[in-house]
């Protein structure tokens, strides 16, 4: 494996303007090579890169210590340092997991719609890449490899920006990617990691790189999602929050309503999916309120409530309006009673950020009505929020979770990675006058 | 019918933000409630309209001969005052679009894909509309009605936004469809029109209104798309230019060609399908070139060409590199001889649009080749540029073409004009840890 090639930061803006004008006219010209690429040189290349990243195990491993060793000397958490720190098995986990996402069906060249016209014209609409996606991201180096991988199964082209703190294990993967690339006969370009520590490169990305950026994926916290939300000047894949509801209706199954609830909130706390607030009907309050909030307590849960779910126990504390909006990502949640399915979806409607949201019910009608009313990404009847995942959707993975309107809505697989065009088939077709 | 409430231009730009935020929230507001509508009720508030713009003809010509004489006292163009310009016919045509419309499937509540999981949930992915939906226009009002009625159809709310020259007609046009929606129990402001010609309105729309604007469609000449899609900040959907391209293939058959480049070219010259560039393969030139430049001289046509096509005619002029990235939309075509199908791609990847391209030829190969390799929202094999249109698609209707890659491409339908949400049906699963 040659040296890798680790840019000091640049010394002044015209040189990063050039730096990255000339990362987005590279990603275009792979990107026009990409779309035409057959599914098997795309499926060969992803066993490659798998083989690569198995075969740089040391070279990625000594980067990635160094990533570490220098977060540790900035005072970063435990928790940033956990994310960061590859191993053995979490490398090999990588390598597995572009395996993966090279055996899932291609997404490109899918008929999506036939049309045949009174004329004889046949009319097809094929799934087309989307083209160049900059995908921004934190801490997780493994993101390098997901993304690379989803985007170039895909066909599009990939410019990927990493964290300060994961940049040396990022630059080391995304090397061996592009010698994957270019072992199978692929432009190596079609993936690029932006090469700079410099934080003015994420401004560029989000400016779109002269039309060379079609989407942006920001793959990180909070603080990143706002920023690339309120700058990018190109279509963005993002959830900014997950504020995840359960709604125990009049006719829930208790010990469903327990399952499903204590899995929706403590399965994990960190995910975008899980549950950040349980609504109660009033109609079985009587017999479902205290054994769920018991249950949550007795799970290890905070519970923040209104005043009938603090009249349960003692340990529930007060919520305050500023509980109903908040995505707490820890084993806190917030808790009220409800009166009907109306003020239920009321309250998800007003507080809630069209992610994920579940209702328990026996009742097929009042689920119907929740499915419909709730305006979220993905809604759900009798099932945890935590199904809120690419792979629990046998998409078999995801490049993240979207809770915009346009394009892709929930989770984003490879499918939501291409866009279409239409052909036309014709024997001399003229359009009357 | 009331009298019209045409408020005249604002005071000062308080007004307007108030003015303008209040028509985003009554919009919002109104989605909501369109997005639960059934399709039978839809359907009845759009025959509604149609009846209510017939039974307001007396106010709608009126209002629209003030337009026609303020355009002519401020001096505007005949083409500008032909497009403004209403009479019984056309407001007949106009009542009747908005049937047809009525009459389209509902787009709304399709099943787009329905996933079975071995944990035995089942993962609906189903059509729901986008949400609010704003419309800029210039001279012609019967957008009001065709937009309208389209975004309607697709369970959205629309804000229009007409230009000063089409204002009155336009106020008057949206005043009986919001009296359809009524009589049909749909809130009347789910179809608004901004009431006022301040040019500081668009501004507000393409800032989003407060996020209670999802996509932006304008609708009007190069000036307008061209603001809107450097100003917007939220999705758009439009093309800027429709630079489409006839390619005559070496094996293309020379009367089907002929036939092709004059629909292509000379049906309409105003439209966006309209052909702008002729391709013709060193291949044939020897027996294609002089028919086919010759035709469309004798068609009225002017040509400006390379060497090759200016030796055929003496009224062909000289090409500029400029006219090969020219929208005439008039009578006049650029043309030139290239060498081999993968110079005409390199051609129209160089200077098309991505709007509509066409080869012409008998080679299955090269056709396939061509419209693959084109990265355009519409590739056509021997069938004319002009079939670049919602109704020849069988769509029933369009709000426009799109060029962007993001949510739709080609012609607008009222399907795209619907984004997804996912369904998940379970019995009480949760998902593993």
């Amino acid at each position: 494996m040659p040296a890798l090639n680790l840019k000091s930061d640049l010394a002044n803006s015209d040189d990063l303007t050039t730096l990255m004008a000339g990362i987005g006219r590279r990603a275009r010209a792979a990107a026009r090579q990409m779309a035409l690429a057959p599914a098997q040189t795309k499926d060969v290349a992803l066993r490659t890169i798998a083989e690569r990243l198995r075969a740089s195990r040391e070279v990625i491993l000594r980067e990635n210590a160094r990533d570490v060793a220098a977060a540790k000397a900035a005072g970063q958490t435990q928790a940033l340092i956990d994310r960061l720190t590859l191993d053995e098995k979490r490398l090999e986990g990588i390598a597995a997991a572009v395996e993966k996402i090279g055996a899932l069906p291609d997404p490109v060249g899918r008929q999506l719609a036939a049309i045949e016209r009174p004329n004889g014209l046949l009319i097809e609409r094929v799934a087309v890449p989307l083209g160049v996606i900059g995908v921004i991201f934190e801490s997780r180096p493994n993101v390098t490899a997901d993304a690379g991988a989803l985007c170039l199964k895909a066909g599009n082209a990939a410019i990927l920006r990493a964290g300060s703190d994961s940049h040396r294990s990022a630059v080391a993967i995304a090397q061996a990617m592009s010698e994957g690339l270019a072992a199978a006969g692929l432009p190596a370009d079609a993936i690029q990691i932006v090469p700079t520590r410099d934080r003015a490169a994420v401004g560029a990305m989000l400016a779109g790189l002269n039309g060379c950026v079609d989407v942006i994926v920001p793959r990180g916290g909070r603080g990143l999602v706002e920023r690339v939300q309120s700058e990018a000047r190109v279509p963005v894949f993002a959830h900014l929050d997950g504020i995840c509801h359960v709604y125990v209706h009049g006719q829930a199954d208790l010990d469903m309503a327990r399952t499903v609830l204590l899995n929706s909130k403590m399965r994990r706390t960190g995910i975008c999916g899980a549950a950040e607030t349980l609504l109660v009907d009033q109609a079985c309050a009587e017999t479902h309120l205290a054994p769920l909030v018991t249950a949550l307590l007795d799970a290890g849960c905070a519970v923040r409530g209104d005043a009938a779910v603090q009249a349960v126990d003692a340990r529930v504390s007060a919520a305050s309006e500023a509980d109903w909006r908040t995505e707490y990502l820890d084993a806190v949640i917030s808790a009220r009673v409800v009166d009907g399915l109306d003020a239920a979806i009321d309250h998800i409607e007003t507080n809630g950020s069209h992610h994920t949201d579940a209702i328990i019910t026996a009742n097929a009608e009042a689920a119907a009505r929740f499915l419909a009313e709730v305006d979220s990404a993905i809604v759900t009847h009798n099932a945890s929020t935590q199904f809120a995942d690419g792979g629990e959707f046998g998409f078999g993975a995801e490049i993240g979770i979207a809770t915009g309107r346009m394009h892709a809505r929930g989770p984003v697989g490879v499918e939501q990675l291409t866009t279409f065009k239409y052909r036309v088939h014709g024997n001399g077709q003229t359009r009357p006058v």
